[in-house]
């Protein structure tokens, strides 16, 4: 690399911090194909801060020490969350975004990174089915939602932005497999998190509709508001669907409005095989899409778009001279947003949808689904196993027999075998196999499957946690 | 760099990454010493994401078309925001975050970067005079500020959480001069933007705080419940700092939470020659402090600071166990922030924080005041300037006699010159030239000084605006 030409100062001074980047992103690659030593402990004072300062060069030693300690989303072994893999485009694009160091509230800071985000914000309302949509990138699912629950009370409640929200005692639906955000923003919102109704699923972790209808018309009749309902597009242990078409029926029927968390699920709608599970979403009011799960772009990428334009202005500009200046407000997505100041979000998904296309991105969720199918099949063929259920998406839930599975996660995470997490799902606890990483095959998936029995052979006797009479890992035990 | 070795695949994959890396990061920085142009139109075709997907360098040479288009925060024609210039430190450590691409709600997930956060937020409690402290890095100050509002809301109803926070009429103090987002939050927290009481400044832009008090009196006096004052430190258009003690002072006396928005100005906790601008502050009950504003790390790195341990783990946490599981919950920070997946603001200002030392950080504040008190010097000895008053920190407003601030920054900025923005400041709409970019010196802000100059007498006549009988710019003229 030295011999590549340099700009005049401060240009120079980049030289080291490059080439220290290029060391470090190598270590990274080089050593992920293993986890890393567990190290909760305190830090040790070389890797503290001081009174004093250290040459680069210290500080890059440092950073070499402390990636040495920290798990990569893109390794062979990683299944623990909702993410995994490496995009290459959307990587790079994103180790761009702290070099100019845009913020992303006006066109005159932003210049072209707004229309980018306008761009795949487009895109993506398109494939919502909203043509007069509009949306905005958020730092979360947990925001998105967030910010949709907000916009649905305030026309539920016409005076909630100016006057708050009142003591007229207000509702909101999810069901019990809907991510924990639900109640967690009721109590932000100064609605409570009692307000949230947890609907019954069935035997695949759905929303039973007619339990949404009777308890909102048991609601109604209490003289209590329903705000809005949240149907779930991938949840977050078993990766299944709300059907949300006759959700919107319901919805549609009774004035309600209609949030559908696709923070995990909406990538689906990319895949005409798989759009399908989304079915009705077209009706929902708004929707929130994370493009840091199924589309591989790094953390954190979450879009909330909404069916209809305006409502983002109307519920969240303010005056704000100093900031909002030189532009029409169309350009200035700052009066849009919950922030003030933003990251650039948008950068790493216009790069991965421009290389991979929407074909590509078709490809990458048939895959991902594909590789689910695939463990499904390995589980359920292997009497040492136990599936749950057939996976509706990506998130495979199985149990190895005779085995705890909090007990054996934690194993696996303590021997660096495999970062893998368990979750409550049809009333058992089981280990969450996420089928996120296209960089993986089926070799991949098989190997990882075999370390697991591998290491609860290992256990023996086996590691706690209730045994069932017919030798299946227990309901109900708990870490 | 074509001779380092490489790790076998997806290692070999990322070479054309890193290549393509270090060519768009030389791109940026030689190009960046002048702005780009403005073009707000439409995104060209070869912009657009499309059906089919493109090979990774064609998505390198768009990319690299959208550089051309995006204004770059190091540049030293950027004076529009409480951010500027490229710490080497901090940029070199975000350009890592998304190869291992951890989210930063457990230690399981994200390893040693867990201990990273509560390293720099141990260190920003200390700073604040905070030892019992806790803190939780947030997506920006407005959703710092946020939080800090909502437990300032829920420790004042005490059932607000669960129950909702009812009809009773609530009240918040903030000077005019704060930040929006404390009506916007207001807004969102379901206590209505009418809570809201703008107390009025004085001549320096500080809050009157015996306005502030009959404020508070008046509504006890009519039955509201004062939830919280905020103190700003570091006003958005003056950079002027409230009298934290007094106002402490009061808050003790009347029960009433404080909480210190020091998204600008708390870094002034760095230096002992400007720490007095927050005395108080460690009686307050909360800080917001950016580091991404005047420790000038990457977008965006805001920490929300308590006085009091354990109140955002009692006001944000949530039932989880398919995802806080294997570590005690000190080393899940994910149960004390707002967000789920949570991307790695920690590991920039750590890695800052090892370069600097709280010694170069205590250097980096003096240059920036210093810098400020250059620019304010050379204003008000220049009669073609108007200084507005002596800048308390890095702020420094004024006007170029005869000329409206907005259609001269306007015209700075279409016609490549500057990117500076203008706010209303002690009733006149002035420049406001942020010094905040540590690797400037006196000759660059005198060089951006001429320029305005230059291009103000390029305008002839003035450009719009009312000229007073004075000469002076205008009071109150608007864009």
């Amino acid at each position: 690399m030295g011999t590549t030409a340099r700009g005049s100062a401060p240009g120079g001074e980049i030289e080291e911090m490059l080439d220290a980047h290029e060391q470090l992103a190598q270590r990274i690659v080089d050593r992920e194909a293993e986890l890393p030593p567990r190290s909760p402990g305190a830090l040790p004072d070389d890797l503290r801060p001081a009174a004093a300062g250290r040459p680069l060069a210290a500080v890059v030693e440092a950073l070499g020490k402390v990636l040495d300690r920290t798990p990569s989303a893109a390794s062979p072994r990683f299944f623990n969350q909702l993410f995994g893999g490496r995009d290459r485009a959307a990587t790079l694009a994103e180790m761009l975004v702290p070099l100019t160091n845009t913020s992303m509230y006006t066109f005159k800071v932003a210049g072209t990174q707004v229309l980018l985000e306008q761009e795949v914000l487009a895109r993506m309302t398109r494939f919502a089915g909203f043509p007069d949509g509009e949306g905005s990138l958020t730092p979360g699912g947990s925001l998105s939602n967030l910010l949709a629950m907000m916009i649905a009370r305030n026309e539920a409640l016409e005076h909630a932005r100016e006057e708050g929200v009142g003591g007229r005692a207000t509702a909101v639906y999810t069901s019990d497999q809907g991510h924990y955000s639900i109640r967690k923003n009721a109590g932000i919102l100064g609605l409570g998190r009692r307000a949230v109704r947890e609907i019954p699923s069935d035997h695949r972790g759905r929303m039973r509709v007619e339990a949404l209808r009777s308890a909102l018309l048991r609601d109604r009749a209490d003289g209590i508001l329903p705000l809005m309902i949240n149907a779930t597009a991938g949840t977050t242990v078993l990766g299944a669907f709300d059907p949300i078409s006759e959700i919107a029926d319901l919805a549609a029927e009774q004035g309600v409005w209609l949030h559908v968390d696709g923070a995990l699920g909406a990538s689906a709608l990319l895949s005409p095989q798989h759009r399908g599970l989304l079915e009705g979403v077209d009706r929902a009011d708004s929707l929130t899409w994370n493009a840091h799960k199924m589309m591989g772009v790094p953390l954190s990428c979450s879009a909330l778009l909404l069916r209809r334009r305006g409502l983002l202005t109307g519920h969240l500009n303010e005056q704000a001279d100093y900031l909002f200046q030189a532009d029409h407000d169309a350009l200035n997505p700052g009066t849009r947003s919950i922030q003030c100041g933003r990251r650039n979000d948008a950068l790493k998904l216009w790069a991965a949808w421009m290389h991979h296309g929407d074909e590509g991105y078709r490809q990458r969720i048939d895959k991902l689904f594909a590789l689910a199918r695939h463990a499904a099949r390995r589980i359920a063929g292997d009497p040492a196993f136990e599936l749950l259920l057939e996976p509706e998406s990506i998130n495979v839930c199985f149990c190895v027999r005779g085995h705890s599975s909090p007990a054996l996660c934690r194993t696996l995470d303590q021997r660096r075998v495999l970062k893998i997490g368990h979750g409550m799902a049809l009333g058992r606890r089981a280990i969450r196999l996420v089928c996120v990483n296209p960089d993986l095959d089926e070799t991949a998936i098989d190997a990882a499957l075999d370390s697991i029995l591998e290491t609860a052979a290992s256990l023996s006797p086996p590691t706690g946690g209730t045994i069932s009479e017919s030798g299946s890992c227990g309901a109900n035990n708990v870490v």
